[in-house]
Order: structure tokens, then sequence, then C-alpha cells
């Protein structure tokens, strides 16, 4: 029941499908990055999602994927923090910060962009200069802090 | 040349012109959260955009647009990290982080996303239950880690 | 527009009309640790509770109410974790997390409780030998993590 | 002696039972988080309460429960106060920090909450809006500071 | 209403009464170590240590009285865990915290020293080569952690 | 040579010896937690100590001895303090700091208490209302800051 | 696909080469830090390079190639930061951060040295005193902070 | 005597002299970044220099030259760190470390490039692509770890 | 009453007797580091030295001789630790750490040097090549960790 | 090529050698806490040295050797850093720092103690009351900061 260990195992079964996870994600009619969270257990796979996923990755092994059906504890390597692309997103979160809650408080009032109910995908796009972009949508419900009655 | 100071004038310079930072950002043709940066020092003020907003908000005198002009030293105030919502960003960015870069390495190959050729942008849309969603789109260019040669 | 400044003010306004919160929370029908978030700008007035308020706490100046009807940018000073009684419900979070996390995922599946659509309160109670003991509620929407669709 | 395989035998063991948390504290007559607590070698089990517990959970054995005898040295994986709702816990003791003390003393005077003599059950309910919702209930002893007479 | 200030003028109205701690909490009869935490705002003065205390230092007016009423915010400043004797306190702990765990199972079984039912008292005395020693008492209340019934 | 691993030896020697840290300690004439610590590694077994130890605690063979024979590199693992016990120690240790300061100063002037040349005990006592108390003694010799004379 | 491990098997491949980092830069025409940190799975090999290395470097078997070829995960251990030549360039990069910073501005505006897009050799000179000098260049393209147009 | 009140003023002089920071390198045949450093008090103005450069700078009256010429005690602003431009630089010392080092012992043996006999220049290149670079330049005398003799 | 405060007057003062440190403890016949440590309200000036150095030093009025003769309350701004000698100090700490223990060990069993009947001094001395070198030389009561005996 | 198990090995080698380190440096004609760190692979041992090591240490087989032969990638644990006496050797680093450093700027200018040209040695001596004390002798070649000229 090691996390580390059933991950490998995961992203072995992913790589010998052959599969992208674009691939995947089309097939599932799921984010990107979502499915991506799915080999690495920080998200639950849903029974509608696992008929066809065995379907498309066919060494998932019904040891695998019952832990891929349990409720996980969602976790993370500090070490993330510091990979040059991971750093630079928590970089932007900090130096934009303050700017971006202004924006929130302006549109929607009082409230946060909910990290559960939540979707994030990320496309190649090109630029005006036909350079690659990363264009990455963040799409969370608006959650209004409420009045505390009783 | 107190940043905090200066940054709280801009403020009540931008609230007194009575314009929200959409309404800027339409005007300026800009991102609205890159307007926002603008009004925090995060962000240096471009000549063709200044001769605009000098239309756009009447209170900012020369020495405002003097500090808006200059190079600024980007920094942020730690506490930031601790407000609701952009914790719920920096969670996504640590919880997410190894299958985003996974969605990158294969998309993309070895390299990250640029946080200074970059546009970030926040919009209030209707989620499919018609509930209010926020919809932030991170847009950088590709830049692949380059092979170091003599 | 200092933050520190402001809330001494209110606590100065909310001591001189000889009320406690729970006085306060009785007329406004409002939790009682909220009204004390309200003085301490950590929770945004909204109309219909001010107009009650103001009867109720003669001294709140209109600058006073400008500041409590903006959305609070939430913060804390890092001390306030050492106070004893603080510290003592951080401890609970730490050493009973993975047990609450258990008891979450089999009564409700994967998914949090809200800090967001969330009421909290404080209430004096007897104990069994007749000691006072301090019941504390904590209320808040469950919000399951969403399987993210297309 | 390694905490962390007993844990992981006692987990076993509870879901080889097919029994909930909620059915056990049902049948200890017991709070569910602290039931939970017990499974994870954070409490104590105590003479009474062991004699029922082998009943409903057959693969105690000798060795396990002589573990869950012991003295608990009480600890938490620090990576527990990173997982979402474990953290949204921790935010609401840092930004409700103030506040919660201002009642205490209002109710109560100078003294806190104990985590000792204390209950701490979860419970699901309905909102009004028919939604689920977490119900959590922090039940401490008063503790008063005390004069430090001779 | 600034802590820091106000202890200062406490100290001062201390120096000026020409007493010693020991002289005040003899005639208080408190632990000395208490008396010095009344003066420095971190414990509450109660009415009839106040009677004799206003006797003993004339400099207490009625704003400082004020101040040693109310319910203290108990905090320090970190530095003074870098003094050496309070470094060398906090060394003790970390370094016999365990032993000193064993002691406090054999002895009580599973509970803790209360900090807030607790006395403290410094004494100077001689030790078997007639050398000064420091005697610290710390006398808590014990708690047993409960088993939580429902 | 693992530290942990001798104190695991070390700790089964004396539990299956029968004897409590007090009864050996009695019989040792030594601090109670200073016995403790022996055990742990954490201080050094004398030769005249040594004699009397093997009569009372027959599972102490050679390498054991030998490893209690040596200096000791003294650690702590700093799980421990965040035990609640131990917690409490150090949070008096913080909140009283300045205050034990305070005495220290007016009793003996520019010093320490020495934590080397020092004894710790924990005593079983009744309280005035006949309720359980921890009495925690710690002696230390006090050291003087020198003048620095050449 | 323990990275360490594989790292360790690299290195012996190096060494049983007989080549140094230097004379494999010269004969793959790359800078030398980048060669070493091919060997450190720091950096991607590519194919045009592989072709070369395998000739330089017999050891390097298909799995160890395999490994090289994949997109790295950069990271490092912390305890780099504490070596001493290591934390004397994190020293330079601290104490001259303003000054470097004011250079960058005044020769290219507003933007910063990419790290991505990066060049860094190590070169052996002689000074003006015959002594051995350390000549480090870091070569980067300039990336103006974009002003973020719709 | 507070640095940053002083740097403000040597820095507002040198911006009323008009020059930039390489002409005065030039003039003064320093390198660059220390002529910034000497603006920033991390540097002991020395005679010679002081000569040329009040020739230069008008400004500098006799207060701000003398605390030009005390021994600097060097420090930094934390902040600093997080700024893009530096924090890329410090990811370049962590990430490339243990390289580095590699490349160090096999040009040089056992030793570190010293941060004190040191030089750092930045220049404005082309790259390949017409690009513009930034050129860092560090050249720092080896020094050898001694094998400590009697 | 502010240390720094004090600090900055007294070091003007010891600036105007026109003498060194080593000059003062010279007269003083005090370790040079001491004197400096009495200029930093970080030792205690006792009896026979004030009556020296006021005549060494005239402006020493009687507010500053009384905050010198106070018991100092020992502390450090953290900034100190960066400086790059004070650095390279903590750094031998750490490096020889390890190393320095065997030798205590060796040399004379278990226990430490004290820090508190303790000597630092300073002195330029010539090596073998004629280069200036810094001789520090700490001189600490050994003090052995005793055996606990009741 | 785990460092930890090779200086385990070592100082086995050592032991079974039953010499001292003062010994083996009077021997080596080295500084006895330099024996230690070789021993600890801290330092790297040269060709002279080893042909006398060899006659003094018989255990050192050649993969002991080749290690200590090798440049060593110094670090160190950082839970030595909470060792009691290496403690009390950085508590002085901090406390005395800044008096430290004026005594070095008023003896030598602007520069530092270099830890790379360095030696240190401990010593055991007697005190005027006949105490034992640790005389320890750092002895560093002063580094003058540069101007850097171009």
């Amino acid at each position: 029941m090691d996390k580390r260990a059933i991950v490998e195992r995961l992203l072995a079964a992913k790589e010998a499908s052959g599969k992208t996870y674009d691939e995947l994600a089309e097939a599932l009619q799921l984010c990107n990055v979502y499915v991506a969270q799915l080999f690495r257990l920080q998200a639950q796979l849903k029974p509608e999602t696992e008929k066809k996923l065995v379907q498309l990755v066919p060494g998932l092994t019904e040891d695998l994927l019952k832990a891929m059906r349990a409720c996980p504890v969602r976790s993370y390597d500090p070490a993330i923090l510091q990979e040059p692309h991971v750093y630079r997103m928590t970089e932007v979160c900090a130096h934009y910060g303050a700017a971006i809650l202004d924006i929130i408080h302006e549109q929607f009032g009082d409230g946060i962009m909910s990290a559960i109910d939540f979707k994030i995908t990320i496309e190649k796009i090109k630029g005006a200069q036909g350079e690659d972009r990363v264009l990455m949508t963040w799409n969370g419900k608006f959650l209004p802090h409420i009045e505390q009655t009783k």
C-alpha cells in the first residue's frame, strides 16, 4: 500500500499501452491533467471511467484498480516545488497574488475559486510570432464567503 | 520611494476614476490582471499605454507616473500566500505539479512555460448548472531547455 | 487604510457599546464567532446586517463602516498560532488529521469540508461532572472532488 | 514496534471486519473520530472497550492489542497538514484564531479549551438547501489559568 | 494598547517601588515567576491580589491596572528562545523529552502535565560543594487523556 | 551501532526485568529521568552504576553495556517536540522565558542555569483538591558569565 | 527508475572511460558543466550527441541511455547548498542580487536572464599574480517582461 | 547611520549625475557590478577610487563618502531572493551545484572559488540568432583546502 | 531603553575616544572581543572595570553606564549569520562539528566547553609565507555531564 | 559509495588501531581535528600523509583509502547542530558575531578569515583554579575583499 510504488507501476502500465495522456483524455472525455492525476493516485477513479479505462490501458490489474478507486490522500513531494516549470507557476501565484485578488473582488465580490469543483487543462497553441505557447486553463466554481446566520 | 505608499496612492487614484480593472483593460487592450499589476507597481508602464491611461485615470500625477515607468523590483508580501484564494492556487500548483509536468513533457518535450513572456486573465463564466465560475487563463511561451553547445 | 488601526477603533466602538459578542450575535441572528470576525475585518459586512449593527453599536462611523463593507483581505498574525488556546486547536488538527480524514471518507466519500460556506459557533455548556466545557461547532458544506470532464 | 507498520495491520483488520467507524463507534458508545484514533495508535485502548472491540473486529491479535493498550506517543506525519481537508481546518484556526479567543474570553474568562479532556465527532447533516454538510463538534473542558498561589 | 509599551511602564513602576519579585511574591503569597508574568502582561491580575499590589507598587496607575486586569493574549518574542538561559531550558525539553514521557507514563499513565493549572517557582539553593544552584519547581495538574464516550 | 536499534533492545531488557524507572532509580540512588536517559543512550553509564545495574536488569549483554559506556552523542527526534506533554513544556519555556530570566537576574545576577551540571526528577504528588499533580524539579548549577580577563 | 542509483552507474561508466568532462565536452562540442549535467540526469541527451557519446563512453548501456533520453525532472539534494563552493555561489547571488539587478535594468530594461536558454562553462585561468582562478561564464538569453496585450 | 537611508541618498546622487553604472565603471576602471555595490554600501570605497568618483558624481557629500569608506557589514534583504532574475541565478546554483563541483574537482582538485578575491561583470551581447543575451562573468581565485599541518 | 539606540551611542562614544578595542583591552586587561561585547550591551560592565573605562572613554555618561551595568539580555540580529566572516565561522562549526566532538570525547570524556566561563580573543599574526592570518582563541571551562545522583 | 557506511568502517579501523586522534596527529604532524576530519571523509588524504597513515592504522584497506583520496563533498547531518557542545559553538558565533566583526575590521580592515586555508586544534589545558579547560585555536588566512578592477 505504498503510494510511490503503486504510482510507478501505474505509469509503467500507461507507458506499455502506448497512449499519451491527451489520447486517454480524448477517449475518456476528461481533462488531460486530471487523467495524469488518476495515474498518480491524486484523484479517484469513478466507475464509468473505469470501464473505459481498462479497455484503453490493458495492464491495469485488479490491485492497481483497487488503489485507483480508493479516496486518495492527496500529497506531494516538496521537491516538486523546485522543479523549474512548477516553480514558475508558484512564482506567478505569489507575484500576481494581490492583483488576482483585486480582479476576483471586482468581478465576483468576496469569495474564492474552488480547488475542489475545479478543472485544469493544458493545450499547445501557436503565438502571434508562430512560437509554441502553453495555454493552461483553470476553471473553478466561485464560492462566496457566506454570512454565517444562525 | 516607498513602494507600499505609492501603491496606496495609485489604488486611490484608480478608485477615484470610478473605473473597474475590466473597463481599463478593455480601453487599454491589455489583460485585466496585468492592469492590476500596473497599479501595484509589479509591471512597467509602457509609453503608448501611458498616453491612454492618463486619459482614463485623471489622478495619475507625474511622480506616480515616474514610479510606474521604472523597471519594477517585483516582490510580494508573504502574507498573500495565506489568503484563501491565493492559497488554493498554490495548492493546485503543489498537488497537480507532477501531473502538469507529465503533460508538458508529452506535449512539448523538455522545457517550461515562461513566466516572463506570459499573459494571465480572469473571466467570470457560467457553469453547466448555472453557477458562477472563475476562468483563469495562463498563456506563456514555451521555452525548451537548450543543448548547451560551445 | 491600516487594518490593525481600524480594528483597534472597531474594538473600541464595540466596547463602548457595552454589548458582548453573544448579545450582538443574538440581535443580528449571526454566529458569535462571525460577529467577532466582522469587528476584526475578517468578514464582509452585508447591507441588511449593517442596518441593524449601526443601531446596536453607535460608534461605527462612516469610515469604519466603509472598511467593514469592503471585501476583506483575510490575514492573520502568525503569533496567534502560539497563543495557548489557538495552539491546542491546531494541535487537534494535526494529531487527529488522519483519523478525521478517515471519517470524512467513510461518511461522504472523496471531498472536503468547505471553509468558505462555513459556520462556526462557540457555546458554554456544562459537562457530566458539572464542569464548564467549551462546545465548538464547525459546520461546513461538503464539497466533493469532481471528476474533471471535458 | 514500528508504529506505521502496526497501524497498517490494524487498518487491514478493521477493513476485514467489514465495519465502518460509525458502526464501531455506535457499538462501543465512543466518538467516531476517537475510534479511528484507536486504529491509528493515537489513543489508548481501555480494558472495557477492548472486551467489546475484539468481538467486533476479529483480526485483532494479541500483539496488535498489546500495542493498542500501551500509552501512545502521539505524533503525526507533517504531510497531513497539506491534505486539502486538514489544511482547511488549520486555515480556520489561523484565520479565526483571534476572534475565537475573543469569544472564549467573553464567555469563560482567562483560560483555554482542553485538548486532553476533549471529544470530537463528525456527523453528516443536510443544509437548508438540502446540501450535504460536515458537522464537526469539538467539546473540551474549560481550563482556567490559575492564580499561582504559594 | 501596545503590549510592549505598557510592559515597559510596568517594569519601571516596579523598579521605582524598590522591591524585588521575591519580596512582592512573599507579600502577595504568589509564585515569584508568576509575579514577573503579571508585570509582563502574561497573566491576569485578580481582584484580591490587585488590592495588595497597589499598596506595594505605588506607580500602578489606573490605565496600567486596567491592562493587568484584562484577559492576556499570551505571546512571546521568538528572540527569547535564543537567550542562553532560556535556550538551555528548551534544550532540556528536547534532549530529555522522550525520557520524561517514559516517567510520566509509568507514574501516571496516559496524560500530560497541565501548563494552565500550573505553578512555577525559582529558588537559589546551595549544592553539596557549596556552589549556587538554580532550583526550578514545575508543578502542574495531571490531565489524563479521556476515553471519548458518547 | 544504530542508536535507535540499541535503544529498542535496551527498553526491551528493562521491560523484561519487570522493574520501573522509579524502582531502578531508588536502587541506583539516581534521578528517575536520568535512569530513563541511560536506557535511551542519552547519558553515559558510569562504572559504579554499571555494577549495580547489571544486577537489576539481567538482559544487559556486553554489547549493550559497551554502548551505554560510550560518550553519547546527544540527539532527539524533532517529532518529540510535537508530543502534547513535551510541547507544553516548551510552551512554558517560551511563554515564561522573559519572566524566568527576570527572576534569575534578581536572585543570581548575570548567568545561567547549567544544563550539564543538572538534575531533573519527576514525582507524583497530590494537590489541595486531592488531584494528581506532576512535580518536576529542575536543579542546575548556576554559572555566572565571567569577566573575560587577559 | 531511481535517479540516484542510475546517476551512480552513469558516473561509474564515465570513470571507466578514463575521460574528463573537459575531454568529453571538447569531443561533443558542448559546455563542460552541461556534460556533467547529462551524467547527473539533469539535462536531456539529444540524438546527435548520443551517437558521439556512446563512442566516447563505452559503458553506456541501453537502459542508461533510455534514462538519459527522457525529459529530466530537475531536482537537487538541499545538502548541496551547504557545500562550501556551492554556498559561496549562492552567497554571491544574495549579496550582489540588488546590484546585479541594477545593471540588468540599465543595460537591458525590464526583464531577466533565462535559466533555460542558458549556457554555463568553467575554465581554469591564471590571474595577474600567477594564481589559479576559476572563470565561470553564465550566458543566458535576455527575456523582456512583455506588455500583456489582449 | 541607517544603511537603507544612506543607500537611497547615494542612488539619488548617482541618478542626479546622469551617468550609468557602465560609464562610471569605464571611468573608474572597475567591474560594473562592483560599482553598483559601492552605491549600495556593499563594498568599501578605496582612496584612489574616491578621488575619481567625486569628480564623476558631484552629489557625494562628506557624510556619504564617510559611509562609503567604512568597512561594510554586508547584508541583504531576503526578499531579493524572490525577485525573478535573482531567483533564476540561485536556481542555477542549486540545480547545477553538483555538476559544477564535478568540474571544479576535475580542473582544480579539492578547493573552492573565492567569493572575496572575486570579480563579477555583466555584459550585453548578441546571440547566434541576433537575440540579446546576458553574459555574466564570475572570476574568483581558486582556494585549495589546505592540509592542516602542525 | 532601546538596545539598538544605546549601542549606537556607545559606539559613537568609543569612536570619539579615538581608541581601538585592542588599546582598550590592553588598558583594561580584558579580552578584545569582550570589550567589543561591552559596547554592544552583550556583557555586563563590572565595577572595577567601570572605574578604568570612564577614564579611557570620556563620553560614557551615567545613562549609558547604567545600561552597561545591567544584566544583559543577550540577543543578536539573525542577519549577522549571513555576513561572510560570521557565516564562515558557523560553517566551521557545522562541517567540523562531529570531528570536534570526537576530539573532546577523547581528551575530556563526556562533557562540553562552556560558553559562559569562556574567553575569546582575536590576534593578527603572520603565516609561514608572511601572509596575514586571523588567530582566534576560544578558551572555555570543560563542564562534565554529571551523573544525576539523588 | 555511501559516505556514512564508509565512515563507520573508517572509525572502526581507527578504533582497532588503538590510537587516539592526538597520537595520530602527533605522528602525522597534523592538527588533531583535521585527522578526525580525514576519518569522517571531510578532508582529502594527501599522498605523503597516506604513506604514514597506513603504517599507523593497519585496517585501512585499498577501498577505504580510495575514498579518503577523493575530493570530499563536504556535508553534515543537521542534527549535529543540536548536540550540546556544537550548539554552544554556534551560540558563540551568533552572540559574539557583531563584536568579532568589529575586531576584524579594526585589526585587518575589510575582509574575512578563510575557512579553507584554515587550521583548527583543540587542547586540554588547566585554568587558574586548576580546572580543565578546552582551548580551541582557529587559525585562518586573512582574505581582504578586493577592489574589483577591470
